[in-house]
């Protein structure tokens, strides 16, 4: 860069770790970049956003616009899925300063005969570019400013808005500044950012008593799925079932005979992760399945865990991917003193890294082939980081469709970087956020700290390994108010079931753990049960998808309600167009009431104005027209979701 | 880097930009490096610092503690001035990992013998690294650690700390991960962070009223600047002053005959900025009043101003280096409506740019070689902040001891963008903050936002441009709290005098300027008159000499005290052992009194605990035992400067 350039840009945002890694988008929602722009002294400048999907030719411009104390933005919209790239460029505009201080010494009553001659400079630049009409304009003006005789016309027309935007529409960006990164935004489809996933174990779908299920079992039970308004049907591995140190009933050490084991001991002689578990059915059924459901609105999740049961084929077949011991046996998973005799951990360190990442992801590559667009990866935080990065960005290159969901209950710190090597959406912390105050403090994290660039949360209140003891009671209200936050405080979210709907609370004592979990047993369900949590599940899951405001997460507002027992928050869709309020009471036990602060900024209104609260889970209406109004909720139905009109 | 690397470093501080400008220290200060740092899984992580003198060959490694979750600190001393670059490096500790894992299965009553038999590799990996004794105590334990008869003396020794000791010092850094940025600190003279600047207009210097001050006066004036303890000695620019558009008296456009002129007017045919004016004296002159203030203790600063009059030598021998307009005139300073027809900007786009920037960097080392180590740059601002970048890093090179004071009274942007590119102290703005919430809310971003490790700034009640509005009453509790404010809120200060100490304080109607300023005017003043503003600088400069904890900035801690016009702070030494306690009454008119809160525990006490509260301005010593006690200040002497022992 040459020693003239004067302009400086700097603080651009967003930006994941100075561009080391990138934003993460939907198709169709627009990125806002905002950055700081000025230069020394008190000139004019001006400068422009451009972006181009990666890889494309050209830049297209954007256009720039101040927002006080040197700070800028501008914007532009995500058409398309893939990478985007987006930069800045900026310069001192001297014909626009010319116009500016032209009109600031003229309206001092200075005569400015000099600064007219001074501008034909600027004239005679933009003329190479301008078009035939335009150039016979500039023209006359050239004409008009060095005439002293038509002082006055050459004034008014120097002033003009007309030449301001053709100075505007040609800048000469002398000594131009760009910014010295590309920075860049992956763009999903929808789903990354609005998914509702229903979890069931496929050996407890058969609708006879001790017997295991099958993929046929799970085919019949997708009415049943799309009834209840989910999209994402996740299951636990169908992969073959290790027999080798098998785990029994409640994860006793040693299986009896005809235990299933754990699905997550992955592989046996029946084959490893491209193969599937023979008692439940067929590579054939599990594609038909995949099928059928895509035809219902279901997408079929895959459970991708990358560990070995000690007889899986690779552990004969690749034994350098695997840690060997001084006594010759492999190397099972640990925890000291915790022992997982029926996993085998891979070692990634191995010198034969790079074929086994290569298999890791043929894996992917054969179940995205059978139909599989949405993966929940198992503990990806066991696995090294750089693997994740190259691993997603080689899926996402060919398949930009598919999606992962890291399963990492851990430090904040590894669930970030997960989510910054790639991962689409995070399991998070919901499940240990239960009062008013700690869910208004986590959701105020989620949606306005700087990992809202690229930390997409699901919020699941149960899953197989999280039994938590709010939900311990087996109290249907606050079964019905945790699914309800989940569902309403984030658009993605999942719930572990037929357990959940049917109030299976169980724990294994003094811990968050299932008794007698599904993980180590097949469980016998009447699938054919109604219960008024799957009926309320089914409506809330409707209104999700005909409530725009629903489907986004970081666009939550809380409502001040002077009661620490209800949790109030307004949610309000891009467009602005569908507007939500939602009160919650976290007391299972009590009515609890209070008087709700209605944004009526946010709705464009004031106080005094009407406005039409319809209650879309009782279907009651209520007329406002104050700022504060009084709300009560009972226990049994514990939550009211507004839309305003 | 290989995929078998699986340790992440990021998040490193201080980094200012991501790296792309220096963090600033000064010389005997530790430099505190704090970075998250972790791996997938559970295993034992190690690692380093790595630091270096710019330019050495070898990086010299210290060690990093962790802090929880994920974070980690590592520091090293800044023993030298110039450029030090740090980086880190760090690794998964197989062989701790070992250890540590056998500690955990051998407390949990495991045998161990085969985790013993899997600990030879790490002790054959240190072996080669190892000194004759260590290595024979290494074979030792090889042979140990493989017969089971010495099972327990082998477990004893696995887990010993000698054995720990040897592995952390022979670590094997397999796969290590090295930070991608050597990030930088440049390390100035400790004057950069501890300074306290006299002002005076030299020409204002004489004894004998109406005659014009020369240098030789203001070496007659160097003991009593240096009995008031000022170490630092700021003149207005001394070069010959422009006769052509010269400004008169109170900033009138036309100068009277013999009206000095503004010294900010630079370069007649007297010569230019490498000439002193003739009516200050002679080169050798200046050149002596700087050897003899060195003796004194106390450095000369020149005023660095770029700017010409229209009789500079440099419009005629370097018209490029200015505009010129369609008329055939030379372009002045304008911001329209103003205007300065008495200054000529400097064309920065010219296309002459290098040589233009050759010959101003020639400037600043022209008077280096006189002597002068410190400048104050007259409105930086307004001078491209690339051209600062170079110019300032050129001086550092040959000169480092040289200091840059920036004089930008402009937009927060801007006046950190000049402290990043390379300023060593800063003009700011504490002229406008006067309330307690005011001082507290800005020294508490001063010293605890990102811009602490690169802005330094320096605090001056007044300045020849700025009379502010709370000075122009005249009141001397006003002037004897705004200095002291000055003097003890930051280790950077300066003193626009002798007006101040004399209380000088007539404004032109309605603005924050001075009535017949000194800028465009020789004054007379009674250069031996003492007044108790005078006798308190004196005497408050040598508590700041005498008193470490006065000599840093962001070492400031607010104490509770409930009364709004009392403001209070505590401030310690880094090694603890100089802790001050002080008390101001910002209220000029009326005693103000509260309770003020100790923070006994920086101090490492409890309530009950004898303290001495000796107040170095009075002498008096009070013994406080409780953590809240009673102070109360007349406005005639508004502060309390407690020393605690």
């Amino acid at each position: 860069m040459k020693g003239q350039a004067r302009v400086v840009i700097e603080n651009v945002k967003p930006s994941v770790d100075g561009g080391k890694f990138f934003v993460k988008k939907i198709v169709g929602q627009t990125l806002k970049v905002t950055f700081d722009f000025f230069v020394d002294g008190h000139d004019v400048i001006s400068g422009r956003l451009l972006y181009r999907r990666e890889n494309a030719k050209k830049w297209i411009a954007a256009p720039i616009h101040f927002l006080g104390n040197d700070a800028w933005e501008a914007s532009f919209l995500l058409e398309k899925q893939g990478f985007y790239e987006y930069t800045l460029e900026g310069w001192v505009d001297y014909a626009l300063n010319w116009q500016h201080g032209l009109q600031k010494k003229h309206r001092d009553g200075q005569h400015v005969q000099v600064e007219l001659k001074d501008g034909v400079q600027y004239l005679e630049q933009i003329k190479s570019k301008a078009k035939a009409a335009e150039k016979k304009y500039i023209n006359q003006l050239i004409k008009l400013f060095q005439d002293e005789k038509t002082y006055d016309k050459a004034v008014e027309e120097a002033l003009s808005t007309k030449l301001e935007g053709l100075l505007h529409q040609y800048p000469a960006k002398k000594f131009a500044v760009r910014y010295d990164q590309n920075l860049k935004v992956w763009v999903d489809r929808k789903k990354a950012n609005f998914s509702a996933w229903y979890e069931f174990f496929p050996r407890s779908a058969s609708q006879t008593p001790g017997q295991h299920g099958t993929f046929a079992d799970c085919e019949r039970l997708l009415p049943r799925v799309a009834e209840m308004g989910f999209d994402t049907l996740y299951f636990p591995p169908i992969h073959p079932i290790g027999e080798v140190n098998r785990k029994g009933r409640n994860n006793s050490t040693t299986a009896k005979k005809g235990e299933p084991g754990s699905p997550w001991g992955i592989g046996s002689k029946h084959g490893g992760h491209k193969a599937v578990h023979p008692e439940l059915g067929t590579m054939a059924d599990y594609e038909r399945l995949i099928k059928k459901a895509k035809k219902l609105g279901i997408e079929v999740a895959m459970d991708f865990a990358l560990q070995c049961a000690p007889d899986h084929p690779y552990v004969k077949d690749h034994p350098e991917w695997f840690v060997w011991r001084s006594d010759g046996t492999v190397q099972y998973a640990e925890n000291p003193p915790k022992k997982y005799q029926d996993i085998l951990p891979i070692h990634f360190e191995c010198d034969d890294w790079e074929n086994l990442w290569q298999e890791l992801l043929s894996i992917a590559l054969f179940w995205i082939e059978k139909g599989v667009q949405v993966f929940r990866v198992d503990n990806p935080h066991t696995k090294p980081f750089r693997f994740w990065q190259w691993f997603i960005a080689e899926i996402k290159q060919k398949h930009p469709d598919v999606l992962f969901l890291s399963e990492a209950f851990s430090r904040p710190a590894i669930m970030h970087q997960l989510a910054k090597v790639g991962f689409s959406q995070s399991y998070c912390y919901f499940n240990w956020r239960n009062t008013k105050e700690e869910l208004t403090e986590y959701l105020t994290e989620l949606t306005t700290s700087p990992s809202v660039d690229y930390f997409r949360p699901n919020f699941w209140p149960t899953t197989p390994d999280i039994n938590p003891y709010i939900l311990q009671s087996g109290h249907e209200s606050t079964y019905l108010s945790r699914f309800f936050l989940a569902a309403t405080l984030s658009s993605n979210y999942g719930i572990y079931g037929p357990a959940y709907e049917y109030l299976v609370h169980q724990a294994v004592p003094g811990k968050e753990e299932f008794l007698d979990s599904e993980k180590y047993e097949c469980r016998h369900w009447d699938w054919n049960k109604s219960t008024r949590l799957k009926e309320l599940m089914g409506l809330v899951n409707r209104i999700r998808k005909e409530n725009d405001a629903l489907q986004s997460t970081d666009n939550i507002q809380f409502c001040a309600i002077e009661n620490p027992q209800i949790l109030a928050y307004f949610k309000q869709s891009p467009d602005k167009t569908n507007n939500l309020l939602i009160v919650v009471n976290l007391d299972p036990y009590y009515k609890q009431s209070g008087w709700v602060q209605v944004p009526l900024d946010q709705l464009g209104k004031k106080e005094g104005d009407n406005l039409t609260m319809n209650d879309l889970i009782t279907g009651v209406s209520y007329n406002w027209t104050k700022e504060w109004n009084y709300v009560e909720l009972q226990p049994n139905l514990p939550f009211h979701l507004f839309r305003i009109s």
